[in-house]
């Protein structure tokens, strides 16, 4: 009985804690309320700029776990300005990373755009780098250089301050090509080392994996829907759109969210 | 005892069904897997297109519950550009509705953008309209003449189609506006109806629920979290960002969800 008695017992703690959806919201329940993140976007899409998906996935798990957040992007024009359709450089065309970047947000009260150039890390307790294949353009030289780009500037800056701080670092697809470049020594997944099709999706890109190891970071084989934590180094990634998928973005949503969640568990140690 | 036996035998049920997240989708499992939905953008941001947010929570909703989908837009100029940080129009510039909406889609294989004068009610169960102020200016002249305001040609077909075909129509925020344009007698919520701040966001534009008033639609007072099921007409609504927030996007995340499994239970009626 005395099985039983436990079993019971875990059952009426989890009746007491179970609550509808929208009113679970450990900002205000506790937990990691406080926690304050910066999110570095490069524009809005994922051709020329932040991943649509990868950027709104990224603020609802934060907004569901109860984090502020606060969102930055470059004042400078993006590399370029791509047709999403054709899939080729739309002629003519410039866009601004920061006033594109607002299309995420509402901009009411404290959701302003915020120049990258003022991000402190002493302000926040976590910094997350959405992904897509323009942040590789607007955020460093990969398109000129390849294999030996360099970072932008204030983003070197930002994920050195961060590692330093000891305050997590979270990553979603091409933001691990960026970290290892500032961040050599640490380790990251971009999903699968080698091009295959899946069940419900296909890995297209995996020679970026060749280009993470060949900086000198480790890297670790996971699935869309899991994150990598490097605890030592405090990196959080997730493959996310290295796997290419026509309708199972769940699994992309999923591992966001581990991605998200872990990076909130290390801003509290 | 046999309260306890009935117990255990419902969490061995509870343990069988339960599989990690990332493997539960239904159109793999059955229910509502063959759903074929269409969803109509024009563009990509709240002030001059489709808002970001409903857009992408939308999308990933439909994948969540099984569903097959396939994005729409005009392959028109947008009504304007709009600098999202100033919140003013961009002179000088101009975009594509079906181009700027292909943000959204990774646009391989079956997610290729379609043209919205291509979308026949036949080839679908259901259709999905986000919102966004910017729908109003696109697929409507709205900002031109208030509520006497005509539809877009092909929203309007569309609209009445899958209405009379008895397909569910799905409404976020600003797109109940254009659904009681075309079919007046339908129940639609926008939230609240008058301005109010609550504990974690504001209802700003409660003047639209007169605009849909006065048009002969009955309106319903719902949570950002919630979905209005017009049974009779197969219509589902949600506040959406009718209401303001700085960092609950997990609320309006959960209305769209509400809105999005309606929409699915209805198709297979």
């Amino acid at each position: 009985m005395l099985g039983t008695r436990a079993l019971l017992s875990k059952q009426t703690l989890a009746v007491f804690f179970r609550q509808p959806a929208c009113f679970v919201h450990q900002g205000d329940y506790g937990n990691w309320g406080n926690t304050n993140v910066a999110v570095v976007f490069s524009g809005c899409g994922w051709w020329d700029g932040t991943d649509v998906h990868e950027g709104v996935y990224t603020m609802y798990h934060l907004s569901r776990n109860g984090a502020r957040f606060q969102i930055f992007a470059p004042n400078q024009q993006q590399m370029n300005v791509m047709d999403h359709m054709k899939k080729q450089p739309a002629s003519g065309e410039n866009r601004n990373m920061m006033i594109e970047s607002a299309r995420f947000s509402h901009g009411q009260g404290k959701m302003q755009m915020q120049d990258l150039s003022s991000l402190d890390a002493s302000s926040f307790d976590a910094v997350i780098f959405p992904g897509g294949y323009g942040i590789t353009k607007n955020l460093s030289s990969f398109m000129k250089d390849g294999k030996d780009f360099k970072l932008h500037n204030d983003v070197e800056r930002v994920l050195k301050d961060f590692h330093r701080s000891r305050k997590p670092i979270g990553l979603a697809s091409m933001a691990s090509v960026l970290a290892c470049r500032a961040l050599p020594s640490i380790e990251v997944t971009m999903g699968y080392e080698r091009d295959e099709n899946t069940r419900w999706g296909n890995w297209p890109n995996t020679n970026m994996v060749q280009t993470v190891k060949a900086m000198g970071a480790r890297h670790n084989v996971r699935e869309p829907y899991e994150a990598y934590v490097d605890e030592k180094n405090k990196v959080v990634s997730t493959p996310s759109f290295m796997w290419e998928t026509d309708y199972h973005y769940h699994y992309i949503f999923d591992g966001i969210g581990n991605m998200v969640k872990h990076v909130m568990r290390l801003s509290t140690k």
